[in-house]
């Protein structure tokens, strides 16, 4: 309880957005109303099933990481779809995960996208490469994604595809967030003439900046915040995949009950659930990080961090 | 053995049956009584050789979930039957599983069907997909099961297959158990028109309808039961997988001591080996959710309830 106390203090603390109803304990509050109870009204899939398309002959933890951290939030079910290489390895790291070795195949649209309808978000990037063939692919997903009408998250090599084409998202209805690190940041922020230009990527887009500090950016400005609570200074591979597959579970969540989201403010509820989703896991993830670099320090691994999710996770929601 | 006296006293109060003979008290004291004692007088493969049917190109977490249960349960031995792809994934899950990649050959019925009759009983489904060549392969395994009278628990994808065509089952005169969960089960009965078309599949026939209830429907009505014990809200992938296997090696032990199994009103015994072994595996697997939830939570997974096992076994049956 006193734990839970200075956690939020310190949230509050190393937190700021521009209207006080987005402020942390607020929107705390908020995300505490999405999730879902844990008292056996629901069956087998209602908390979140999770689809993960990514992972190549050279990337297999970006997958998995995304997949396990969904899971491990408190999806009851993830599909990864990737590339026949990497298919064994990622279903070795855990027996927990369904995993298809479909990106490469011959009719790799045709044979992933009946499985797409029955997600309730999906991942778009971690360790997707950038072969041609298969950005092509995930083009072709994104526009079947965007017809089915489900929510998106797009990360890593998923970025540089929407920076070389960013046309892709702007007939979005569904919620989309893009969860590029600094590079990539200013990669996409260069292609649409600085920040002003996300617009025009379409008006369901979120942009959640990875850093020291993390910031987001909405089409509705009201939405808008930086965090910098928890972390470390431990910048190990994996952090970015743990941190897009938390957001995919409280997506789903906030979506399903975005009816219960009002701020008082107009604003469009999507892109509210977005940014609260964003938050939530913005602030479990460096709260993981910050409680596995205690342990770990130098040594500390994205694997380190998974095993702090549930902990991070009562500290700042309870069970 | 205080926590043993309330587990006991849990249990009792959280379930339900149509008869005395069939509380929970009576039926723990009777499935007691058939757990082979480990005092050196058993050779390797008496307390259990368990057969897997299932494991395709996506799904091989489920094939382990039931092999890795039926032995930490407490059988010997597990041969898993799967399709090629799956093999090496499911193998590297755990040296303990013996695991034939035959599902797909081309001579898959004539290779698989001597390794049958070693084994004590056989669950078929886990994992097993849904390829029609396959599916038909797992029809004639059936059928030879049939014949050679062996003791067939199924479940997921295997219940597709009998619920496409339930004449399948008819001919058994060795106990068959079928695990659905809601879904699963609503299909079933839609295509028997209606629970009062059970019996149409057979007399040796038992059904465990798995949820936040599980509820076990027999040919013969005196031995129905309904248990809410243990449990949690959390509905992860994998569960359905560890009761199956679960329920196999509990099946052997109380076949092979039917005929010790008497509560004193007329009922086949088989029937009652099945029921008995429903409420072991049920009672064992809701415990294991509930241990594992307790400690992780929103973030327990499959594997985490494997890890309880042994002490949900300690708890309700000694060592």
């Amino acid at each position: 309880m006193l734990l839970k106390y200075f956690a939020t203090a310190q949230i509050i603390r190393s937190f700021s957005s521009l209207r006080p109803e987005m402020d942390a304990a607020n929107m705390i509050k908020l995300i505490k109303t999405c999730i879902p109870p844990l008292d056996g009204s629901h069956h087998k899939g209602q908390a979140g099933r999770i689809g993960v398309v990514g992972g190549s002959l050279e990337y297999t933890g970006a997958p998995y990481f995304a997949g396990i951290s969904a899971l491990k939030v408190g999806a009851d079910l993830v599909h990864i779809f990737c590339s026949t290489p990497a298919a064994n390895v990622i279903k070795s790291y855990s027996p927990e995960l369904i995993v298809h070795p479909l990106l490469d195949t011959k009719n790799s649209i045709n044979e992933i996208s009946p499985w797409l309808e029955r997600l309730h978000v999906i991942v778009i990037g971690p360790g997707l490469g950038r072969d041609a063939k298969i950005l092509n692919v995930a083009s072709e997903l994104i526009k079947i994604i965007e017809t089915k009408k489900i929510p998106l998250i797009i990360d890593a090599d998923g970025l540089y595809l929407i920076t070389e084409n960013p046309e892709l998202l702007k007939k979005f209805s569904s919620p989309v967030i893009l969860t590029p690190n600094k590079i990539e940041f200013e990669r996409l922020s260069n292609k649409l003439n600085g920040e002003s230009g996300f617009s025009a990527l379409g008006k369901n887009i979120t942009i959640l900046r990875k850093g020291a500090t993390d910031e987001l950016f909405s089409y509705c400005s009201e939405l808008k915040w930086k965090n910098c609570t928890g972390g470390s200074g431990r910048r190990c591979g994996g952090q970015g995949d743990l941190l897009s597959g938390s957001i995919a579970t409280f997506l789903h969540w906030n979506q399903a009950n975005s009816d219960k989201l009002d701020i008082g403010i107009h604003t469009d509820k999507s892109l509210l659930a977005s940014s609260l989703s964003c938050f939530a896991a913005s602030t479990l993830i460096r709260s993981c990080n910050s409680k596995a670099f205690q342990e770990k320090g130098r040594s500390m691994l994205a694997t380190d961090m998974i095993e702090h999710i549930h902990g991070a996770f009562k500290d700042l929601y309870g069970e």
